[in-house]
C-alpha cells in the first residue's frame, strides 16, 4: 500500500490509421493511449495486466472522461502522462495528460473496477492500493 | 432552427476486432458507435457530415464522457440512441445510450465545436441549431 | 456437405475513423470487412462464429491477400461479397470483392484453419465442408 | 539511387485493443505494424511520409499479402522487419517479417504506388529508387 501518487510518462508516435480525414488523431484513439500508459504504470509496480488477467482478475473501465484542447497529427511524437489518483475499495482512478512538447493536447480521467471472471466486484489487490 | 430534441436509434452488430481478450467490446469502441449515430442524426436533418467537411466546416469533439454499466460482447446486436441536447453558439451537445434489448450497457455525452480549416471557432450552422 | 459455392453480399457504410488523412478507407480495414461478410456467410449456414468459439473451435486466418484498385471514401456505401471457394480437410478458403455501385474497389482472398483451444489443427466441421 | 536493400527492425508491444477474444493480435493489425516499420524505413532515408504527403505525393498500398504462422498475444514484444525489395517506375515493394524472439510469427509483402492528389500515377521519387 502506498501513499504517493504513482505516475508515468510514455512517448508515442501517432500512427497513420489513428488519424482521420481531418488529419487529426481520432478522438477514440486517446483512450487507447491512456490504457497503454496505465499498463506501463502497472508494470512499474511489478505487475503486468496480462498476469492479472491470467490469474482471473479483470480490470474494466467503468467511467471515462476526456477534454480535447488541440489536435494531435500523424507522425507527431506525443507524451502521455498517467497518474493514479485513488486505488481503494473496488475502484482505481487515474488522471491523464497528452502533450506535444509544451502544448497540452488532451486531459482525461478513468475509473476502473476490479472483477472476477463471473463479473463480481473484487477488492483492489493490496499491492495496487493507494490511500490518501 | 428547431425546439424539439432530435433523436435517432441505430442498430449495430458488435464486430470481432472491436472485442478484446476479455471478449468484451473495448471501451474505446463506444465513441466510434456514438459518432456513427450522430452522423445518421445529422443526415436526418438533410446534411451529411461528408458534405460539411467538403464545404470547409470541421466538427471536432472537444469533450467526451462515458459510463459503462454492462459489457457488450462479440456478435451482440446493440442499439445506439443519440439525442441532440443543445446546438447554439459554437457548440453542439449530444447524449447517448447503448442498449442490448432492455439492458442499458452504456451512457455518454459529447460536446462538439465547429471550426473552419484554420481551426477557428465557427457558429453552429443555422440548420443545425437547437435552442431550448 | 455442399457442392455449390455459398456466397453473400453485405452493405456497409464507411466509418469516419476507418479513413486516413488521405480521406481513404485505410487498407487495414478491408480485412475487417471481409471478416464481417464471412461471419454472415457462416450465419447463413445456421452456425454463428460466436457459438463455434464457445464450443472450443477457433478459426484463424493463416493467409490473406488483397488487391486495391480504387479507394473507398468516408460515408461511401460499399458492398462486400464473400464466397466460400473450398472447405475441406483443415482449411477453408474464401474470395472477396468490395464494390461501390458498379466500381470494383478491392479483391481478396483468405485461407482459414480450424484449431482447438490448444492450437491443434482440426478437421473443418462437417456442416461447413465444401467439396468440389 | 541505391543498389543495396534497405532494411529496418522496429520493436512494438502488442496493445490490448489490438487483440481479439481469442487473445491473439487480430490479423488486421499486422498491416498496421508493417506500415509503421515502412514509415521508419522511409525516415531512415531522410524523408518523412508526412512531408511527402504535404508535398502532394500520396503513396498507396495496391497489393498486400500475409502468411500467419503463430499468433502474437497481448503484451508480447514483437520485432517487425521491413525490407525494400524494389523501388522503380511507379511501384515500391517491401517484404516483412514479424518475430517474437526466435519465433517467426508472420511474413508479408506490400506493393505501393505513388500518386499525385488527382490519383494519377507518379514515378517513384529519385531518392527512394532501388534498382537491382
Amino acid at each position: 500500500m502506498s501513499s504517493a501518487s504513482p505516475s508515468i510518462s510514455i512517448d508515442l508516435r501517432v500512427r497513420y490509421p489513428e488519424c482521420d480525414p481531418m488529419g487529426y488523431a481520432h478522438h477514440s484513439v486517446y483512450p487507447v493511449w491512456f490504457e497503454i500508459a496505465r499498463t506501463e504504470l502497472l508494470r512499474q509496480t511489478g505487475v503486468s495486466y496480462a498476469d492479472l488477467e491470467r490469474d482471473g482478475m479483470l480490470i474494466v473501465v467503468v467511467k471515462l472522461e476526456l477534454k480535447y484542447r488541440r489536435p494531435a497529427r500523424y507522425d507527431d511524437e506525443v507524451r502521455v502522462i498517467a497518474t493514479t489518483t485513488r486505488a481503494s475499495g473496488v475502484r482505481i482512478e487515474h488522471d491523464y495528460e497528452v502533450r506535444r512538447g509544451h502544448e497540452l493536447l488532451c486531459t482525461g480521467s478513468t475509473t476502473l473496477a476490479c472483477l472476477d471472471r463471473e463479473g463480481k466486484l473484487q477488492q483492489v489487490p493490496e499491492m495496487l492500493r493507494l490511500e490518501k
